[in-house]
C-alpha cells in the first residue's frame, strides 16, 4: 500500500509503497482510511521534537487524526463489522489497567499512539484495535469529521476540564483560532453560557471565531493583554485556553488570569515561567491537557452531529503530504488541512 | 500598647508603644492576643518581597497568625462576645462579594489582611471584624494554636485540594516537614489513606515526620528523585505537596509527579519553569494555595481538637521578635515559633 | 402601606392599609416594590401546606418573588443605595454561619423566608437586608424579571446540579413546562449539549417550550413513558428533571430514569415511594431542591441580560391577587403570574 | 466439580456434582476458589426477590463474592497467570460500553454477574474474566479477603460517595453494624475524619463497631432518633449510610438527616418513603448504591494490605451451605460467613 513516511528527522516525507498491515491479535482492528488530519504535531514531530518521547523508530508513517470504514477485524471483536464507518481514537488502549478502567485511557499504561510511537493514518490501511474504533452515521464521510480523532479532542476535552469554573458570568480568553481553536470556540459555546474572547493576530481566523460563538475577538497587537483586563473590569479571566504555547503568549496569557483562576495548557513549543509568589499569591492554576478520552471523542462526535461543532477543512491528495505541511507552517492553511488516501 | 512594627525594608523590627486599634464600624472585633505565630512570609515582608503586592504604608506592625481573647466588639456583632477565646481567620472579609458569597472568602473583593497589608499582631491588640473570628473552647490557650490561623491553614487548604486524587493506593510526597509542612502530614493522616513520603535535609524534621504519620522520610540527598522514582515503580506520586518551593527543589518535585499528577505549590521563593511539550505530553498540573478559608479554619480546629494535629512550637516573648526571626532564618527553630505579648 | 394579607388558612387573603415596615439593624435594606411573582407556593400556603414548617403567625402578608427599588438603607450598608434597582435573593441570611460562608446561604442557620416565615411581597415595601439584594441594571424593570427570584432560581439551581451528568449524548427529561418548568428549559439550553425532551399534558406549554428550546415534547398521554424509553433506546434518561411533583408524575418519572440516573425532586405534593431495591440494583439517586444561592441568583440575571432566559408574564394589580391565584390554580395562568402594586 | 446450586426459590440449595467451567473466549479465566463469602442478598436471592430481576434460569449456583487462585486462561489473557492469587470483581464486564470505559464498570451494557445471573461462587471453579480479576500478594489466602469482592466493596464504594460531604466537623451515621456495616465504618475510618455514630440493636456488634472506629454507639432502642438528633444540636447528620434498608429504619434514618443532607442506600428490602414536599424544604438527598467498580476493589484491596480494613469472619465448608445461610438469616452470624469449597 501507499503511505507517507518520515525517514530522517528535519527532513520531507517519503511517499512510497510498504506491506500492509496484518491482524495478529483477537482485538485488532484493520481500517482502511478516508481522510487523515495534518496536525501542527505533525511538524513537530518532523523537527524531532518527540524524538526522545515517543522513541519511535524510523522510518515510520506520521498521521494521527484517522477515519475511515472497517477492513478487517480480529476474532474478538464484537462493536464494530467490516464496512463500518469509523473515526479512531487516537491511542489504541489496553483496556485492563488502572487508568483505562478509570475513565483515563489516554494515560494508558500498556497503549500505543499510531502516528507517533507506531504506524499512523498517512497510508492506505492502518492497524488499531476494537477499543479505539468509534462507529459513525454511514451518511457521515470520514474526510468530514477526521480531524475531530485529536486536533478537535484535545480541544474538547480541555473545554470539558474547563466547564466547571465557566458559570454564567464568568470569561473564557481563547489564545488562538487556528486548527484546535475554532472547535475549543464552538465546545465553548455549545456547553457554556461564558462569554467567550478570541485572541488571534489573523484577521481571517478573528472573523472565522465571530461567525462561530466568539463574543468578542481582539487582535493580538501589543496591547491586548491590557484589553482584556478592560474588558473584565481590571480583573481578568476565570480561564485562559491556549492553543498557542509557543511565540510569547504564555506570560501575556498569565497576565490576563484572574485570582483564583485557570490556565489550560494545550499548545505548546515554549516554557511556562512564573514566579512561585504569583502562583501563591493569586492562587492560579495551570492545567495540562493531552488528548480526550474516547468518551470524549464519542461525546464530540454527538455535537458535530447536533451541527454544533463544524470543521473548516481543506482536503489535499496523500502524495501532497509535503506541500499540506508546508502550507500548514507558513499559514497558508485556514481551518484543519486533510490527507485522503485515494 | 506594645508592637512589634517594621520601619524599614531589610531592617529589624523595632518594639515600641503606639495608640490602641478603635472599635469604628458595627462588626469591628478587637482582640486582645494570646499568641502570634511567626512564618517564613514575615521574613519575606522584612526582605521587601511583599512590597509592591501589599502596598502598605511604613512602618506597620506584621504578624498574620494570630489567637486570643475578645476584647471589645461593634454594635451587630453577634457571634462573639468580650472574653470569649478566638482564632482570627488571617483576613478579614466583606461577606457580600461573589468570592465571599461563594465559600472563597480568601479571594474577598474587599479584604484587608492584618499583618500584610494592614497592622497585624505583633502586638498587644488586633483590630479585625466579626467574619473573621471563630469561636474556640474557652480551655484551649490561644498561644497553643494560633500557628495554625494561617501556616497550619494553608497546609490543611492544600491537603484539602489534593485529597480528591489521593485514593488508597496513591502516593502524596510532602516537600518540607518544617512549620507548614508537619501539619500537612497530619492533615493527610487524618483525611486520606495515601501513602506519605516526607523529603527533607534534615534528620530531626524527618525523624518528627515520621512520628506524626509519614510512611516513609527520604533524606534530600541529591539522588532523591530518582528514589522517590523507585519507591514508585518508576512512575512518581500523584500529588507532589511543595512547602519549600525555592532552594532549586521545584523542578525536583515535576520531576517525581506522576502522568496526569498534581504539583501543590504552597512554599514559594523561586520560579516555575517548565516546558510546555512536558506539561502536555505528561498532562500535569500546577495548583496554587493561598490560605484557606474560614470554614477551613473551623475544620482544622476540629482536628486539632481530635489531636489529629498538633503543633510543636516555640514560644519567645514579643520583644525577642528579632531573635526569633533571626532563628527562622537560619534553620535554628523546629516547629513554629510563637510570639507571646505579655 | 397596601398589603395582601393571609388573614385564615383556605380564605382568600385581604387587601389592607398597614404599617411600613422600618430599618431597625445597620444592614437592613426596605425596597420598594415594583413586582412581586405570583408561585404555586402561595397556593400551598394558603391552604396551610407550610404552615408547620413555617410557624408563620397570622395575619401576615406573602409574596416570596421580589424586584423593586432600594427605598431605605440601613448605616452599614456599602453595596446598595436608595433608588437602585434590585431584585431580591429571597432569603435574608446572616453572612457569619458555616452555610453561608460555603456558598449554600439557602442553609443559612439565622435566616429568614419573606413571604413564607415573615412578611413578602404582596405590598408595597418590603424589609430585607444587604446580604439579599442584587443590583440590576438601572434599564430593567422589576416587573419583568421579578418571577426569577424564586421560580427561576429555582429552576437555574436545579439545573446546575443536573449540568455534571448531562454531557452530549445525554437526555435531560422535563416533567412539566410551567412557570418553573419553561424557566428550566431556557437554563438546560443555555449551559448544556443534552438532548431536552419536555413531558406536559398541555398543549400550549409544548408549543412554548419548543419554541424555547426543548429538542422534544412529549404529551402526557398515558403511554409517555414508553415513549421516553422508546426515544432513549429502553434505557431511560440521565436526568429527571420533576417540575410537578404531584398528580401522579413520580412512579412515572422514576420508570423513565436511565440506571445510574438522577431524579431532581423541585414540584412537590405527593410522596415519592420507591423499592430500595430499585434503587440500589438501578443505583438511582433523588436529589432535592429548594431555591438558589444569591450567587446562582446572580448568574441567573446574567442569562436573563444575554436574552437567554426570558419569562413570559401576565401582570396584575396587587388588589386582583385573589383572581390572580384562582387563574393560577384552575391553570388559566400560563407563564407566571405578577402581582404590581401601583 | 461440586457446586452448591438453587434449583427452587424457597428451598434449600442442593450440594450436587456438575460439570466444570470451559474456556471459550480469548478473554476468559477460571478461577479454583479458596473461599466464597454469603451475603444477605443470596437469602433475599433464595426468596425470589431477585427472580424478575435477574431472570435467571434455575437450577443455577449462588455466590458472588469470590476469591482464589486462577486455573485456566484463554488465549488473550495476559494481566494474570495460572496460579496467581485473584480476588474477583463481582461483574464481569466488556471493556468496550460507555460505562465501562467512564470508570462505571458496574453499569456495564454488556455484563454477567455470576452468582445472580449467571453460574457463582458457590462451587470450586468459577468462570469469569480478565476483566474482572485482581492480581493480590500470594501470601494472601483467598477466604480471609473473599468477603471483600462484594459486601466489602459495595460498603467501599459507598462509603468514597459519601466522603465529599464528611469533612472534619460532620457526623455520618451508620445503621448497621453487620457484615457490610463493619467493613463501612473502617473505610470511613480509614478515609474521612468525621465523627462516626454507630447504630446496631446488637450489643455485640456494636462493641465491635467500638474497636475497629466507632466514635459513639447507640443502640436501636425505639429512641436512638432522638439520641442522634441531640449528639448532633438538632441538626442530624450530614450523611446517614443504611446498611439494613429494612426493619423499618428508614423513616428513622430520615429523621436523623441533617438539611442538604443525604443518605445513602445499601441495604434493602423496604420502600423509601418520603413527602416531596420533606426533600425539597429540607433539600436532602438519597443516593443509590449497587457495589463498586473494579478500581474501588483494587483500593479496598490496598486498605485490606494496610490493615486499615480487617474482616471478621465464620467459616463454613461448602456442603454446610444450607446451615450457613440459616445461621445469617437467624442472626446467629457475626462477621461474615465464608464457604470454602475442599
Amino acid at each position: 500500500m501507499i503511505a507517507a513516511r518520515l525517514h530522517r528527522y528535519h527532513e520531507k516525507l517519503v511517499v512510497e509503497n510498504i506491506a500492509e498491515p496484518k491482524i495478529t491479535g483477537p482485538w485488532d482492528v484493520i481500517v482502511r482510511l478516508g481522510g487523515a488530519g495534518l496536525c501542527r504535531t505533525d511538524l513537530h514531530v518532523q523537527e524531532g521534537q518527540w524524538a526522545e518521547k515517543s522513541q519511535v523508530a524510523l522510518p515510520y508513517t506520521p498521521g494521527h487524526e484517522n477515519a475511515g470504514w472497517v477492513h478487517e477485524i480480529g476474532s474478538a471483536v464484537t462493536n464494530v463489522a467490516v464496512g463500518d464507518t469509523v473515526i479512531m481514537h487516537p491511542i489504541v488502549t489496553c483496556g485492563l489497567c488502572r487508568a483505562c478502567r478509570a475513565g483515563d485511557d489516554v494515560h494508558c499504561e500498556e497503549s500505543a499512539f499510531p502516528g507517533i510511537d507506531t504506524d499512523g493514518g498517512f497510508a492506505e490501511l492502518l492497524k488499531t484495535n476494537a477499543r479505539s474504533v468509534v462507529k459513525l452515521q454511514p451518511s457521515l464521510h470520514p474526510k468530514d469529521i477526521a480531524a475531530l480523532a485529536d486536533a478537535g479532542l484535545t480541544a474538547y476535552h480541555a473545554v470539558k476540564k474547563a466547564i466547571s469554573v465557566l458559570h454564567p458570568g464568568t470569561t473564557a480568553v481563547v489564545i488562538g483560532a487556528g486548527g484546535l481553536g475554532h472547535i475549543g470556540i464552538q465546545c465553548l459555546k455549545a456547553m457554556t453560557a461564558a462569554e467567550i474572547i478570541v485572541i488571534d493576530p489573523n484577521e481571517k481566523a478573528r472573523a472565522l471565531a465571530s461567525e462561530i460563538g466568539a463574543d468578542h475577538t481582539v487582535a493580538a497587537d501589543g496591547r491586548h493583554v491590557d484589553t482584556i483586563l478592560e474588558m473584565t473590569d481590571g480583573k481578568g479571566a476565570e480561564a485562559v485556553i491556549d492553543f498557542v504555547g509557543e511565540s510569547g503568549v504564555i506570560p501575556q496569557g498569565i497576565a490576563m488570569l484572574r485570582n483564583a483562576g485557570s490556565y489550560f495548557v494545550i499548545g505548546y513549543g515554549e516554557d511556562i515561567v512564573v514566579p512561585t509568589i504569583d502562583v501563591i499569591s493569586r492562587e492560579i492554576n495551570f492545567v495540562g491537557n493531552l488528548v480526550g478520552t474516547y468518551n470524549d471523542l464519542d461525546e464530540l462526535m454527538v455535537l458535530a452531529a447536533q451541527d454544533k461543532v463544524t470543521l473548516h477543512t481543506s482536503t489535499y491528495p496523500l502524495d501532497a503530504v509535503n506541500d499540506a505541511m508546508a502550507d500548514l507552517d507558513q499559514g497558508r492553511l485556514q481551518g484543519r488541512g486533510i490527507l485522503v488516501a485515494a
